[in-house]
């Protein structure tokens, strides 16, 4: 089955507009080629409306935010949903700052979205209004563990019943759900975490499969996650090999993506269905 | 003669002023390097009109529209104008919204430009008003063919004829033609459709040719594409022969960029002169 | 001692705030976590403030100026130093535009920099008022030798008088001067100039060591200045061994920054302090 979700990517080559920053913006448009579907990066207002209705799906990214964009993201979000197009939304440091925070709840009132995906400290922010996270990354307190795994699917679901959408926390353990069932994911390898984007580019990859499975969208979200994981303990591989760093294994990664096959995707993947 | 095209931009060091997009202006800064130009990337209006009489050569990339970029097109491109400076068009994704193939008219009627290059779908929509690309990509309908060559060569001329510019059309086969004379490229690899940017390299290159040869400006043209693609070529060895992907690949065509001699360009290059 | 500095780094993990340009953003960002410290990369005057409240330290860069942009440059740098934050100035271009030398003027009248890091051609116009450098590259005029070393010494102390910054100028030698002492970096490969964003990866690490060791300003300055040289040599070692060229060098100079360790800093570091 998330074979299936990745050669329907292949072959469907969906168009993907991605609202994105300028910082991981090259690497988004080159994981969005990699798994099968075609990029658009555009974030200007004037046109946003048109671009939410000719792409087969949307993402929106708050990493560099600016007025400007925050209008071409409702605009382009509502259009987008107006054509029933699944959107992403990735609130990239929402804890950082009021403007963040603020931003992230009038995307939600504003926009119906299908999928959140962020860090636990960034869904925390936006699930409950709390602004506690340091920058981008999630505060080390935060920190998704066995032991508080029970209580993040618990909150996860909760923002999924409220919001409607299917909801993704990425860290060391990955969860992924939505009201009724969880896939909590064990891919993915430490290194990760020293490469700028993998967020971002893990938003991409979502939107994407979401767009090429429209019927299927916990699952498509579930194999977005495992694809990225599973790609970035294969990228680390060949770092280790060759005596790279983390530039040389961002593009192993994006690399990996481009060779993923169906297949390989079913039997690296490392996940449990609850 | 392509050989020397090259050796001429190595020797004359040409600063090329980029006014483009978010997404690849790191690779297009990098592949203007590659070449042995000197790029600057700013798109500030309030600089615009020192920076084109201060470069060698302009190029103009709608990759990521807003309508202060425009006006920093618009002043630069007037002012590299007035200093006889060669000015290169990139209408990326003309056909995908009523925003760009408005801003491309515009660009069109203000700026003299040296050459216009772009995919069959972008040169259609800017030189007759079509507008039914869908994304950056050229629709799979448009795809330049042995079949429809004559025809779309009769098209290129036409516009060439009423812009006064060198075209240039980049597909599986290269266009590249004035009123005149006609260059069919058969260089460059598939794989170059996985990587996002390579247009906008390519319109880079383009700048950076001119400017240094500023006489022989279809020659010039012809050179930056058969070098793109040839270093496509060399790019998609690599990648194979260490088994990377997409990300990889672009990398190793800006590092042939960087290794190509005169002597290599020559040799390498697939083309027939009508 | 360069060894311990780059060690703090890595054991303090500081924020560090870039307010930079989007052509070097990403390398900017992947450099920043190469090194140990965690990057936030925000322009947004909406949040400049809390930005600079929350950082550990600020870089701000001027490579794609803007009104907006620089009002966050304002914004962030008083809020930043008001918590006592170390802040540094990269002046990308300083001499290219009018504009770029007027800002330069307004940032340095309004922020008590921590560090000043520039090519020879763009410190000169802004500690001098002179405006004759061509794009973004120093002028061949201006390259420090082994000539004009002394003089330029003279001139970077001298403005370290009048602005209490530490100053640094990259060139085939470095200096990294206070009022007292200087140090003479002959760390660097010429491979450099030809890899987009040298400087303005350095302006990061920069601001990255200074924040983990705001006691050693100068020390830190010139570890993070050694750090770039040395890796750039480095990386030549590894481009020419795999015969790529400059993408390729620009990957294997993140690399070497993310596996460098204190010890061979100290070994490699090739500098004079008097």
């Amino acid at each position: 089955m998330l074979g299936e979700i990745l050669e329907n990517v292949r072959e469907r080559t969906p168009l993907i507009q991605n609202i994105t920053n300028y910082v991981t913006a090259n690497d988004c448009a080159n994981i969005t080629l990699a798994c099968g579907a075609s990029p658009t990066m555009s974030d200007g207002e004037e046109e946003a409306e048109e671009m939410g209705r000719l792409c087969d799906g949307l993402n929106i990214n708050m990493g560099t935010l600016h007025p400007r964009s925050v209008k071409a993201m409702l605009l382009a979000g509502k259009s987008a949903a107006g054509f029933g197009r699944p959107i992403v939304l990735d609130p990239v440091g929402a804890g950082a700052s009021t403007y963040r925070r603020e931003t992230a709840e009038e995307l939600l009132r504003e926009i119906p979205f299908t999928a959140i995906r962020g860090n636990i400290s960034e869904i925390k922010t936006i699930s409950g209004g709390r602004n506690s996270s340091k920058g981008v990354d999630a505060d080390a307190a935060d920190a998704v563990t066995e032991e508080n795994l029970e209580k993040t699917i618990a909150l996860a679901r909760d923002f999924s019943g409220r919001t409607g959408a299917v909801i993704a926390i990425s860290g060391a353990v990955d969860i992924v759900t939505d009201t009724k069932n969880t896939y909590i994911i064990r891919n993915g390898h430490p290194v990760m975490a020293k490469i700028t984007g993998c967020g971002c580019m893990l938003s991409s990859l979502t939107a994407a499969y979401l767009a090429a499975n429209p019927d299927r969208k916990l699952e498509a979200v579930a194999a977005a996650v495992i694809t990225m994981g599973l790609c970035g303990e294969k990228a680390y591989e060949k770092m280790t090999e060759e005596n790279s760093g983390n530039a040389g294994c961002r593009n192993h990664l994006i690399d990996e993506v481009y060779k993923l096959t169906g297949r390989e995707l079913e039997r690296g993947a490392k996940y449990e269905l609850r």
